[in-house]
């Protein structure tokens, strides 16, 4: 058992709101880890690149990795 | 129509092998986007922080996705 550990998590709260694909630039999902023990998701939005972070649990999360694994070459 | 379009995609080629989710540093989804037509999906390793691009449409990323997710303070 180590002393101290600091923890570093990117994300204080998380939102289960969905986030719309096509307003998306990026998703990051992040294992958990000795610097944080939870999986972080933080998606980055188009408009001002907003950072929000979403609940990994949330049925809103799983239907976003679907979308956006699916939506492929719609807008080339 | 535009008369020209610079495709910047990140990844050249992808693969299908999957990811062992305990080596896995953060994986990054990026959606198809007029930069670039195809959805891209960035695994970037705990070893050196390399980078892998993987198929979005294998069995793989799909394991991978479920795995991550599910993984919570298993590690803390």
């Amino acid at each position: 058992i180590p002393l101290s550990r600091t923890i570093r998590c990117t994300c204080i709260e998380t939102s289960t709101q969905s986030v719309n694909p096509r307003f998306l630039k990026k998703l990051e999902i992040i294992p958990a880890s000795q610097s944080c023990p939870r999986v972080e998701i933080i998606a980055t939005m188009k408009k001002n690149r907003e950072k929000r972070c979403l609940n990994p649990e949330s049925k809103a999360i799983k239907n976003l990795l679907k979308a956006v694994r699916k939506e492929r070459s719609k807008r080339s």
